[in-house]
């Protein structure tokens, strides 16, 4: 997944090193921060689009929330290790969006990947909303395959996209 | 997905409250904190089948790596409220074993799901490993399908079970 | 430092077990943790008293940030150890209370304390405001010593009181 | 306190943006979370000194655990805002040393302090060790007043210097 993360956002990646507190017991990454640092990047992202997710829920009038998560991991990441965190815009429907993200580690090696869905709430009533239009067209300029069409392919590895693709929440 | 949890299970599910510092500044659970929440019951259920983590990793024979980690999130879990956490094992192959999670709010509302695989790996070889049969086997005891098979079912909700079936941690 | 909580609080202390994501690769509860298990037993204490955290929060109308939080550690706390938090009220001012934490393990060896000063704050105009009179009673009568005189001690062990006297924030 | 600690330790602050998962439902970074950042800029100084953390945990001949931690809190850190973090090496004594962090924002308000205490621990044996020479010497180059001397004032905030002079981890 996400392969040509870097060449397709055209934007560097973000960059962490594995801090004491990210790692547990067992000397590696607890699989949870993964997810934290998914979600900075996610945060880069959304600042490189001119859509600072601090500034969106302070304003309070549309909220971004998770409606899935999910990771695989394949090489432990180490205390110490600097991991570069890609993000590639892989879907953008009516009314959410997929992110997917490749961690590699300093030395080149593939350790995980992360995929992220996010969904347009209505924070007032509690309902889901369709993304804002300017939201939506700088998501899909970000990845070209997207910008071209208009739509965008499914993600590609959704393990069953139809019930994400209208996220209830 | 789980929703027979606790009657399979026979356990008391894991509680929890949803704490200060589990919130964010859009008020509700930030996402990743509910793996931290899962990976708490998941320890429960490692104590109640007399294989605690902590003994485990000290021992340092056989790390239990997570490969997958999914979450799908229905309900905002506010600061406060008090989250239930069911536990059930969907599956136990040769080299790892896939856990269910759901989430309740006190109140009964259905409130989130999460998924994570655990791989046998030689913690001083970095290889995978078959997981001990006793373990195996008390897994499967949570769960009466899984228990009259010997062998059980594939995880129901895996996106690509093939690619999850033999990690390569 | 508050040797006699439980006694004197009367209400069961809080616990916890070292969870693996408490832990660092040291094998030990990473030290800044010990604030989010304090800040729990906080918030139990503010249940007991009537003050749930959430609500007051949600209110919108007094905030209690922490202006000074310090902790001593005597013991390493192991992943899978229960530990026993004992919360005491220290002092209680016009704008500010103190409280005191007693971290044990199961097996009765003292590890860690930890102090934390809370102040009155106006989130509106952020500046800083008299805690409630029936906060400062309800505080003032989980401890005898402070009861009985209606304005109770200095700090015990601050570093420098006065300047905690009347936090700034 | 560390008014000058950019200018005396000559390198450049630890930096970090406060993210969604720093900050809680009060909108505000978690205060136990200022202590995971000032561990990073830890983390970076022994860098900067040669004495990697990872390092030095793997090769499992020294550890230099926290015996204090305190902080205080003078401006809340919002979402989405820039803080810088300098260290400044307070003190240096024969089995422990002081470092004193000083957090301000982009726009250069003063926000909050921290101090921490770390001792040498041998691992092995569990008992309170000297620092190494080198590493002594390399923390008392970063404050001229330090290194001046040979010895270096005591901390200047402690409540009860003493106490933790001679830490009994």
């Amino acid at each position: 997944m996400a392969t040509r993360a870097t060449a397709v956002t055209g934007s560097p990646p973000h960059r962490f090193r594995v801090a004491l507190h990210d790692s547990d017991a067992a000397g590696v990454l607890f699989f949870a921060h993964l997810f934290r640092h998914a979600h900075d990047a996610y945060e880069d992202l959304m600042e490189a689009l001119g859509w600072r997710l601090d500034a969106l829920i302070r304003a309070g009038q549309l909220a971004l929330p998770l409606v899935h998560a999910e990771a695989d991991y394949r090489l432990p990441l180490r205390h110490g290790e600097t991991v570069e965190v890609a993000v590639e815009v892989l879907a953008v429907g009516t009314r959410s969006f997929t992110l997917g993200y490749r961690f590699s580690t300093a030395a080149g090696a593939f350790a995980a990947t992360a995929r992220t869905i996010h969904a347009g709430l209505d924070p007032h009533r509690g309902c889901p909303v369709k993304l804002p239009a300017d939201l939506a067209a700088a998501l899909r300029a970000r990845n070209p395959a997207l910008a071209e069409t208009g739509s965008g392919p499914k993600p590609r590895s959704a393990g069953d996209p139809g019930a994400n693709a209208e996220p209830a929440v």
